[in-house]
């Protein structure tokens, strides 16, 4: 019998799917060529990308040269624009505004074949490091309400660039799915006097049904009310609600769980596309209590067809008991 | 410069990106290989579906045998289960409920190789009217709150067989983004007086900036805060909040303006892979006043990656205003 399943934090209904339900195997990968070619992310092509916002050198040497072992450089074909001022206005019933915003792209490793699950742990703290940085850089600037990290890794899940990077987008509003979770999480909060996600860790910890790794600061669990086959949040057990207001000491167990996450789904779905979010408050001065960061990595291995579109409501076809089974026990 | 739109219904904002503004020649068209082989929905393998719980046949052929001009039948790996009692209960901190529901299959044409962008007039009216008799039915049963009609069209957008189909889910809950978008225009209605969809259509009837093709009764536009490049939404000019409770000739002209259009759409994008879903209200007798039932139609033509799947904010690099010039003078 197929299950519906509430989001306790969005109130967002999924359906689990038994009768279809798809393994590991099921999920054919997408065809890998790589696109050989110029990369302009590539150590020695400096000259090639917007001039670096933020590197990381080892060495000292000079800006926009190489040497480095990341760097933060502008989008060449920016969705938004930082130059301007903001302009509201109308167009008969409609509302509008110019495009002021950051569009930024963190080159994760100035190496082209290596993908965030095979860079070692000092890098990957550096990539989350500079995220934490260019976040608390553009929060500085009052026309900008919220700052986006996200990342697509690979051509399904939507990155044009082959070369392992991230992108960052801040914008002059909080988007929509953003305010809505922090204003579930703050009903909650209400109501019970409790951080759902603080909940949802200690039941998690508990049953370890859902439970697909853990240490000391850090879990990584198949949410309850998983949208996707293998779709996996990454939470730390101590209730913060920034990312970017963490203890230096977190990062590197923040690094080690992605890695350790990341390196299971490889070995498990052969290197599947997939997207992550991180979901962080922009404002934790008000949203403090009951809200709570955490990364969500979202597999790209079924097509979101019109059914999702028109409703949001999810038919997925993995468990998520079934899921955290092959990842826990993946080495 | 880009700009930024805010969708007056449910005040969700999208980056309408002139500086990646992208013409229809710039998508390419998914590789198309018929996939062949045995197809259940073909005429002659009725037997090889579910029973049919609903079919037109011009000559009185017996249910279940050839001579039919559509059919629907029960999916035969439904996502949800009719037969049972509706048990809600919880988990620790979640809930669940188990998956009572309907899942149909309307197929569209004894025909494998027609598609709704080809069929005539008469069959389109068909279908709509299937869509009307399925969505009068299911809503008779207590324990289903909402009937979903939707249609994936090509493998992109989650169609899983080629044979022209679409697909009912009623469910026993009304879905998140649905119930949002009739809050959206009831908030619109209290501080307006007015149907914010019939605002949408007076202002795109007058200034013509967006309007794609229009007849006695139904328009199609290309919507002002639109997510997806090409995306289009008919409306009927009156003021329905149900699709099933339309007077008769209503369903004729909705076939004809559905027709022009996906007609347009395969002329400019080639057949692109698409969805539509029906918006329409369940409870026309609550949402009376302030809720218009409409389709929107969305091409697959980009890849919705991390960004829009961790806001609800979508990029879209064809301005509307292009878009309807491409599909406008499209014959």
């Amino acid at each position: 019998m197929p299950e519906l399943r509430k989001d306790p934090i969005h109130g967002r209904w999924v359906i689990i799917s038994t009768e279809r339900s798809r393994r590991p195997s099921d999920f054919t990968p997408e065809e890998r060529r790589p696109v050989g070619g110029f990369c302009p992310l590539c150590e020695g092509n400096e000259d090639r990308t917007p001039p670096e916002v933020l590197a990381f050198r080892d060495n000292g040497t000079p800006p926009n040269s190489s040497g480095w072992t990341l760097r933060v450089v502008s989008n060449k074909f920016p969705a938004l624009r930082i130059e301007g001022e903001l302009n509201r206005e109308g167009e008969g019933i409609y509302d509008k505004m110019n495009g002021i915003g950051a569009h930024e792209v963190v080159i994760e490793t100035p190496r082209h074949e290596e993908t965030l699950a095979t860079l070692p742990l000092k890098s990957i703290k550096n990539v989350l490091l500079a995220y934490r940085d260019r976040i608390v850089d553009l929060r500085r600037d009052p026309r900008l309400r919220y700052v986006l990290v996200f990342k697509n890794h690979g051509l399904a899940a939507g990155a044009s660039l082959e070369h392992s990077h991230s992108q960052i987008i801040a914008l002059p509003i909080v988007p929509k799915r953003v305010s809505e979770e922090i204003l579930g999480a703050k009903t909650y909060f209400h109501y019970k006097d409790r951080c759902v996600f603080c909940d949802i860790i200690r039941q998690e910890l508990q049953q370890k049904h859902r439970l697909i790794a853990e240490n000391q600061s850090f879990l990584s669990v198949a949410p309850f009310a998983s949208r996707f086959p293998f779709e996996t949040w990454i939470l730390p057990k101590t209730h913060y609600p920034s990312f970017e207001h963490m203890e230096l000491s977190q990062y590197e167990q923040a690094a080690q769980i992605l890695s350790d996450t990341l390196k299971k789904m490889n070995r498990v779905l052969t290197d599947p596309p997939y997207n992550y979010v991180i979901h962080t408050s922009s404002s934790p001065e008000v949203d403090g209590e009951h809200y709570h960061w955490h990364v969500e990595i979202m597999p790209k291995l079924t097509k979101v067809a019109g059914f999702e579109w028109g409703t949001g409501f999810y038919i997925n076809p993995t468990p998520p008991e079934e899921a955290e089974e092959y990842l826990r026990e993946a080495k």
